[in-house]
C-alpha cells in the first residue's frame, strides 16, 4: 500500500471566533465530565466522571475528594485531561460537539488563599454540592488549560489553546 | 494532623451479584463512552468520545478511524480505559451509575478473521455505522478488559474482574 498523504488529510481546520466561541459555551455549560488520569501504580489511563465547574476566570474546576482514586493519582501526577460536552438523549452522540482540555490540576483546599471565593462561585452552579463541599476531605482542583481539542461534529477538527479560550 | 486511618475508610465495598448485574447493565447500554489513552507524543492522558457497541462475547469495541488521534495512540500504546454509563438529563450526573474500565485495544481490520461477524454484530446495535464502517481507515479496536472499577453511586465502589463481567 502507499503511504497516506497525512498533509492533505490533516483533519484539523483553521480556528475561527465560530470555533472558539463553541470552545466556550461547551466548558461553561459543562456540569459534569470525563476526567483522564494516570493510575499511580501503572502509569495507565483511568478515566473516570467528575462535577466540573468553572472558576471566575472561566477555567475549568472540579470539586473531589481525597478518598477517590483521581484524586490520589492527580497528587501523584497533575497532568490530566477533561472530556465535556454531553449528548441529548437523542440523535448520534458522534456528531454532538465536546472537547478535550488537556490540562494540569491544581489543589485549591479549604483555608487557602482564593477558596472562599471560588466555594461561593462553584456553589451557584452546583447548589446540591452544599451537603459536601465543607467536608474536610474535599478540595477543589482547578485544572490549568494547556491545550485544547475541539470536535465540532465528523469533519470540525479543531486545535485551540489557552488564549483562544480567553484563558 | 492525625494520618487517616486508610483501612477503615476504603471504600471499596465487597462485589456481589448486583454489582455484577449493574456492571454489565452498564456495558451492555453504552452506546458511546469516554475514552482514554497516552498521548503518544508526550504521554499525558487524552480523554475522547468514541462509539461504544459489544463483541458477540459481550466485551467492548469501538469503531474508530486510523485519522483520529486516539487511534494513533492505542496503535502506539494499546492500554486505555472506557468510562461508561452515561446520566440522563435529569438529576444529579453523580449519583448515576458507571463504570471505568482498564482495557488493552486489539485491533481487528477489515479481512481479518472475525471480522464480517463483528461487522454484523456491531451494524444490528449501530445502524447509522453503516455509513462508514466499511471505510477502508476504519476498523474496530476489541477492548479486552483486565480490570473494572463500578460506582453506583455516592459510597457505593466496587472493584471487578473480567470474570465478574463473564469475561
Amino acid at each position: 500500500m502507499a503511504e497516506a498523504p497525512e498533509k492533505k488529510i490533516d483533519p484539523i481546520r483553521e480556528t475561527d471566533d465560530e470555533a472558539r466561541a463553541l470552545a466556550r459555551a461547551l466548558i461553561d455549560g459543562a456540569r459534569f465530565g470525563a476526567l483522564g488520569v494516570r493510575d499511580p501504580e501503572t502509569g495507565a489511563p483511568m478515566v473516570s466522571r467528575v462535577a466540573v465547574g468553572t472558576t471566575e476566570e472561566g477555567a475549568p474546576v472540579t470539586l473531589v475528594s481525597d478518598l477517590s482514586h483521581h484524586t490520589k493519582a492527580l497528587k501523584a501526577d497533575p497532568v490530566c485531561s477533561l472530556l465535556v460536552g454531553e449528548p441529548g438523549p437523542k440523535g448520534d452522540p458522534l456528531t454532538h460537539p465536546r472537547i478535550t482540555l488537556q490540562c494540569r490540576a491544581r489543589f485549591l483546599r479549604h483555608g487557602e488563599a482564593g477558596h472562599g471565593p471560588l466555594r461561593a462561585h462553584y456553589l451557584s452552579q452546583h447548589p446540591k454540592a452544599q451537603l459536601y463541599i465543607d467536608f474536610a476531605d474535599f478540595s477543589f482542583a482547578v485544572l490549568d488549560v494547556a491545550e485544547a481539542h475541539l470536535n465540532g461534529g465528523f469533519g470540525k477538527a479543531y486545535r485551540l489553546g489557552p488564549g483562544d479560550l480567553g484563558l
